[in-house]
């Protein structure tokens, strides 16, 4: 592994350690049983003195989260988190050892890597339970799959070059004008030829990471935020900071004073229907964000993934529609609006940012596949799209007050949300004693998964929060889910 | 930009310096007419002195590759290259000055990047030519489309969650087993478990050395190699060391004696019908390459998008093939042989290097489209796949043999190339006095596109050599093609 150690940030090297080892064991990255570095060998690696490397597992192995024992190393523990229980393969100490001996691959642990976290693949993917609350999409019935794949039977009728040619590294000309089309509607100005596509937002908040962020570059993002976004950003070796948040979004003035003090390269912010909170950036503070990005030359990314899905009204205008400089990189994803399994998102962004983020797109895979781009095009380009929208939109408002409406019956005095405007998910504040992992525990015990709110923390996170998705299973589901998790929060706490 | 300086390489940091901006300007990243950054802002951005700034504006100036006007600053000349050609909006030094203060998008100019170069952008797509042999790729017409279009639109009446639902992180539970069959039969031993889906073998590569290659890692590489492949490694801030080769591959005894003095942690190698020479590694050396990286604990990566593109016989056992202990990651291309525009490719690996390449593949982009790796499943689970290998083959053959009767009639004496057994293209080195950057641009300017060698160097570029790919267009344009490029050589080496 590899761990970056920042000697100028006031927290001790030995608590860096710590937790740097604490993030690798929530991601999986380091199993149950797992031998971990001698002391010798990590401070080598990280040099550091051996009091240090010493001190770093004593605090680990205070908090329970590694085992030493004598003459045979530190292990990972067998812990009581859902990372643990997802290891089939949980060994002690002693076992870990023997076992290990036998272990062709046990070399590899000693390879350094540059993924300091890997939440994302952690908590999504593997979630043994029928009840998916854990998500953020949309119910595979509700989805317009059956459109889509005429369009793509008609397109494939036609055209034979969509299997037999890598298309534009930068994207199908045909999807980046209508693309452009739609963001214009919106209020967004831009053209295909600033449009780059990408295999859905993660792609391109990470092309923008590899492009522009390394080790020590100042990264903003909102508290809590998309865990995925930390993933990439940590990987990068970025320093990043929080930004805290209420009911208009991410607090503006606060992130004013955090660039006095740090100026920060990028800022990345979900100003609409944001994930986990469901807030919404007041328009004022959009135009606000935008003109201190523009102050400071420092990039913006506008991922929104939701902005489509309002209940009652559009939301506000994007703040790319403010942007006449090129500081905000706005990234539209269609992929949970229309088709997880196209993995369909554009990058709107100008000058040599675009240029060099289509740069990055080439190293990186050679461009996205024609056939789904095609597809997706065929479909926004259809009368079908418009219709689909509006009777998307009329369902996900159901559904949420639904959820809104079993919670207000079910949950325990003390827990607490904020009404949505539009998107996929509530988040809940847990009653008092209430721990997000013990719930996320108790609850996948019932079948049950939900996002623990704390993954969606880059630092001091916050174990009062559960990420609630009211669209992805059907009401009969939610109605069993949510009864459920009511009676387990009354439960939990009372533990 | 981003200049990685190593104050410990015995170059001169001036010297180093020149070399980052001639990449840059190479790539394409940096375009005729664009401002440099100042003397004092370019000694504060690298943490060096004004004298050794200055130095490298210096040495970039006598070489002709900026201009610097006093009292204006340095701009990147117009320069004979095709790079300069394909630049629209090239500028005098004056005239960027002008336009500079006009353009609202000059500040990004300041924004440092972490693209060292990006070749692969700028010299595969975009490259305005009638007649494409700088590909490596395979005729449209002869790429199985209509059957795999077959199998996707049987399958999308079957199976309705091929749009809807994210794919695994790791890739289709049917394409791995199928892949993990199709690399048994050729001796790789796999298993459906251990293998990850990838946007093609440019994805694989990626992942790999995201995950496992930082600042200053020792990569090693063939000298040429694939120049995809060293624009990813020189991103990731590698320390890139080139082994010759010679007809049996990649010189393994120089590159235990390279191990000796920098170990490497990773040693990327495309051993079979390498890209762009043609050759193939032996045996012998096969086994050495893995007894070697398994004694110093180095990964190697083992690129293979041809091994089924033998002429005669099948090539040697894959390096994989002797793999016992997860030391060998191996990259299974099936976009150039089936479907480029599919984006499908698969990674052999084993233990936490493949655990650690699936959290990186999350990070990345949640998993390729499900429905072009079922598409690209059901098609090689199909009786078809074996009848079209076989066949391509032959073609393949014969059109390699034509190419190269039609390079003994054109190529002027002087010009040699070793026979390939498999693959796609050509390396051909030029006859004294000509140089392969002239040679492109003169073929350019005749409707033709070469890939120039010196872009497959990682560093001490040869100017001697083209890379000619004989299966991408038809053999009509081979024979017009090849006898203009014959002409070409001479008349370039004339002038």
């Amino acid at each position: 592994m590899h761990i970056e150690l920042n000697r100028r940030a006031g927290v001790p090297l030995a608590e860096q350690i710590a937790r740097a080892f604490e993030a690798r064991i929530a991601s999986g990255l380091l199993s149950p049983g797992e031998k971990l570095p001698s002391v010798r060998a990590l401070a080598r690696l990280l040099g550091v003195s051996l009091v240090t490397a010493s001190k770093g597992y004593a605090a680990l192995e205070a908090s329970g989260a590694i085992r030493c024992v004598q003459g045979k190393g530190c292990f990972v523990s067998r812990t009581k988190t859902a990372a643990a229980k997802a290891a089939t393969a949980s060994l002690d100490g002693e076992d870990a050892a023997a076992h290990a001996a036998a272990d062709p691959y046990a070399w590899q642990h000693a390879v350094p890597d540059y993924l300091p976290r890997a939440q994302l693949w952690h908590h999504y993917q593997n979630v043994p339970a029928t009840h998916q609350l854990h998500l953020s999409a949309i119910q595979r019935e509700l989805l317009p799959s059956r459109d889509i794949m005429k369009q793509i039977q008609s397109l494939m009728s036609e055209d034979h070059a969509l299997l037999t040619a890598y298309g534009s590294f930068q994207g199908d000309d045909d999807l980046r004008g209508a693309i452009a089309r739609l963001l214009g509607k919106a209020g967004v100005r831009t053209s295909a030829a600033d449009l780059l596509v990408t295999s859905g937002a993660q792609q391109g908040i990470d092309l923008v990471a590899r492009t522009f962020v390394g080790p020590g570059d100042v990264v903003v993002v909102e508290a809590p935020t998309y865990n995925g976004a930390i993933d990439v950003f940590a990987s990068r070796g970025a320093r990043i900071v929080s930004v805290p948040m209420d009911g208009d979004g991410m607090d503006v003035d606060r992130l004013a004073r955090v660039c006095d003090r740090a100026r920060p390269k990028l800022v990345y912010t979900v100003p609409t229907y944001h994930n986990p909170t469901g807030t919404t950036m007041s328009a004022a503070r959009r135009k606000r964000l935008y003109e201190l990005a523009a102050a400071i030359d420092c990039l913006v990314v506008e991922d929104d993934p939701y902005s489509d899905m309002y209940f009652d009204r559009p939301p506000p205008p994007a703040i790319k529609s403010f942007d006449r400089t090129g500081h905000i990189v706005y990234i539209k994803s269609y992929s949970k609006l229309l088709s997880p399994g196209c993995r369909i998102a554009a990058v709107a962004a100008s000058g040599t940012v675009l240029s060099r983020l289509v740069a990055a797109k080439t190293a990186a895979d050679l461009g996205s596949p024609l056939l789904t781009q095609k597809a997706i095009y065929a479909y926004l380009a259809s009368d079908r799209f418009a219709a689909y929208a509006r009777s998307i939109r009329a369902t996900l408002a159901e559904r949420c007050a639904l959820a809104e409406s079993l919670l207000r019956r079910h949950a325990p005095k003390g827990a607490r949300w904020t009404s949505p405007q539009g998107g996929l998910h509530l988040w809940v504040a847990l009653p008092d004693g209430c721990d997000d992992r013990e719930l996320t525990l108790a609850a996948q015990r019932e079948d049950i998964a939900v996002l623990p709110g704390s993954v969606c923390y880059a630092a001091d996170a916050s174990h009062r929060y559960v990420r609630l998705c009211f669209s992805y299973m059907p009401e009969d589901s939610l109605a069993f889910s949510l009864a459920r998790l009511g009676r387990l929060m009354r439960e939990t706490r009372a533990t």
